[in-house]
């Protein structure tokens, strides 16, 4: 299939040349506006009406196109991670270089890869068809990897502009024995500091006998928020947790490995989940992180102190439909009734809340056919990511909000593509296999009816 | 009392001044033999044979002087501190200036001053009696301060030479009302170090749903410690620990205050005890404490990591008769029965055992009954210090090893006595009040018998 695509995947890459030669650090606000017009010149070069909406520090696109039963959300960012440390590239960063079959340069990836793999699709299919069977809005924004300060607002905002029946996420990998990987959402995410002070200043551990520690009154907090196999033992922390469809459970059964390669890798010596717990506890259990604890003495040898304060940072990763607020209320009751609420608790930074999809819906299984056609092989799929992301203004959940659009993320990333260091990568039979599989994709969903149970195009938005 | 001896105080302090313009700075090996030397000659002034001994950094001097029943060890150490920071000294530290009633300079409490107005009490009991009617045996070291390397050799390979009823400790206080505090042992000490590994590296806080957090296994290590009161729950920790006696309690239950003072000066959150429970702590009980804790990200804001590995510093204050060695082996058998057996334990430096005399002892009691007629007031009498120092080696215990000799610590320090800190100073009528107890002890020991019960002169050694 890829055969008779070529003349698009090289002009793709083209495309691609072209965009890893601007440097969009948003990082650094550099070249942001420029690359925004260029994409922008792209898309209105195969059709595409194009608004920009002006961001936090770049601009947002906005491109409408085709029409047919079916509306498709794409969303991809057009800016980069910055390209330091220089010195370990083997190539400059913005000169995409093709070695061995891969291809070199910052955002030959993420996400200029995933964008221009994309618009070769498109182009791929007017040819072959002579119009676009299916309406497309395509958002892009050029502050993904600065958090993107500005999405969730957007999408708010534009509700009805941008709803759809399905969104193709902006990332998306091929495994090592090259099968597509299909991940149907994220975990969200809430950075939380936990902090004790039992005095002014340090003290002499001798009052240890007299006055309480503020290390161990965290270690008492900490201990008491999940059991030894992982699991949160915050009161009703489980209580919004969406059961899995039997779709989901699966897909997960048939996801390959449990973790072994990881556990090689890195050495692992205390694993919570080997066999078939791994791929469930990955894609479905929320958990509570301990990223870092400090306080006291932690130099060399011994020093006989009692600190007079302490703090540790914590992630929660949660899991469809539980909310980041709530379970900050619950982690707040729980350390009153363990006789901690001295301990102050402050949240890092906004919390991301968690999106999945279900396996079986419609769109879901349209991916999931794309992909195996394009890739000649079956399809990963996995209910939802253990990282987090900025899925949930599309997907919504239960507890209200969102456009309640399902995402599905399918792209071209592998797993030596050294996403945001040095020598970032594509394979390029996988950049082929990308346009191969938007071609697909376009197809299947010129040709079935907007899925039922799903929202129709434009109707409800902002639900 | 204090007005005969004035010529006395005014000799002592004209030691005292010789004394401290010798820096020996035992951290930094600064005039140790020179120090010793001259400590010497002030001892063969007054009629001591005096032994020098090579030891780690300093030599240790050993000398005996007079003839009576009752044979008096006393225990001192002739090195100092370091002087810095020199800028925060309001007059040269190796000068003695007298100021405002205070004399400054470093070592005019710890120890030279102690020293120097045994010495001045010796003195002025020879001139008094014509000859001195105790035995007296005097080991003075050079290396306290660099945490006496030798001395637990030293002392057991002289134990004979070394034998007597009573032993006078090298430091004590003058409360702030002006009562003499008297301390009968002080708290073992045992420092280590917990260490938890589960990568190679750190990993990406996603992989939290499936490997275990080495902060988290270190926390549920630390919270089992002990509980929410600060009693320890290690199995077995308390088996070892000596009730305390009917004199026991009683000079705690006259200990003045509360703790009500270092909770306001120090603006304390959390006490662990407060009322007659501060000081009974204080006194008797010992603890588990937290020195310090690192792992992980601790800079600003968030990263989701999970990290490969970290460590928590912990100190054991022990009280007699435990032994550190078996407390470090309960806590091994307990960290494994808590399926943490991974967690490494490291011990940071050598530990010290606990040591206490009873309240009720008659050595104790003379030293009762001489500080009340020096200072004119009722002696503060502490079974233990909370902190820690080598007196195991000279007082043994349950457990076998050490002298068997009661250890009494009165002297002349004050509470802005700024020990170990710039303007370390002593109340100039601390010091002769010093000269007056000396006087009183000496002259009291010479007239009883060997205290009943009591080891005999140099009759059991080593026991």
């Amino acid at each position: 299939m890829t055969d008779k695509l070529e003349h698009h995947v090289a002009r793709g890459l083209d495309d691609l040349r072209a965009l890893v030669a601007l440097p969009s650090v948003s990082a650094q606000g550099r070249m942001l506006p420029e690359t925004a017009d260029a994409v922008a010149g792209l898309l209105r070069a195969e059709g595409f009406g194009v608004q920009q909406f002006p961001g936090t520090v770049a601009p947002v696109l906005l491109a409408e196109a085709g029409e047919g039963p079916f509306t498709l959300l794409i969303y991809n960012h057009y800016d980069v991670q910055p390209e330091d440390p220089l010195e370990l590239w083997d190539t400059p960063p913005f000169e995409l270089t093709e070695r061995g079959g891969r291809l070199y340069g910052r955002g030959a990836s993420d996400d200029k890869g995933e964008l221009a793999s994309r618009l070769a699709a498109v182009r791929a299919v007017r040819e072959q068809l002579g119009h676009l069977p299916v309406k497309i809005k395509w958002l892009i924004e050029g502050e993904e990897e600065v958090g993107s300060p500005t999405l969730e607002r957007f999408v708010a905002e534009h509700a009805a502009e941008l709803q759809a029946d399905g969104c193709w996420w902006e990332f998306g990998g091929i495994s090592p024995e090259g099968r597509p990987i299909l991940s149907l959402g994220l975990k969200g995410v809430m950075c939380l500091e936990l902090r004790c002070r039992v005095a002014d200043s340090d003290l002499h551990s001798s009052l240890g006998a007299v006055i309480d520690n503020p290390l161990y009154c965290l270690a008492r907090a900490v201990a008491s928020l999940r059991d030894e196999q992982g699991n949160v033992t915050i009161p009703g922390f489980y209580d919004d947790v969406r059961a899995a469809s039997g779709a989901d459970r699966q897909a997960i059964a048939q996801i390959p490995g449990d973790g072994q390669a990881v556990r090689d890798t890195f050495g692992v010596r205390r694993p919570l989940a080997t066999g078939p717990a791994y791929n469930e506890r990955t894609n479905l259990h929320p958990v509570v992180n301990v990223n870092g604890w400090g306080g006291g003495y932690q130099g060399e040898g011994s020093k006989t102190v009692l600190p007079g304060a302490g703090f540790v940072k914590l992630d929660f990763r949660l899991v469809p439909d539980q909310d980041p607020a709530r379970v900050l209320s619950l982690l707040r009751e729980h350390l009153t009734a363990q006789g901690l609420s001295d301990i102050e608790v402050v949240e890092l930074e906004a919390h991301q809340k968690p999106a999945r999809a279900d396996a079986g819906h419609p769109f879901v299984q349209a991916c999931v056919a794309a992909a195996r056609a394009a890739h000649g092989q079956d399809p990963i799929v996995h209910p939802s990511s253990g990282a987090s992301g900025p899925m949930f203004p599309f997907t919504g959940g239960a507890g209200g909000g969102g456009l309640g659009i399902p995402c599905v993320a399918v792209g071209i990333g592998n797993h030596a593509g050294r996403v945001h260091a040095p020598n970032e990568n594509i394979v390029r039979e996988h950049f082929a296999r990308g346009v191969a599989f938007g071609v697909e994709l376009l197809t299947r969903l010129g040709e079935m009816s907007p899925p039922a149970g799903a929202p129709a195009s434009g109707a409800e938005a902002g639900r």
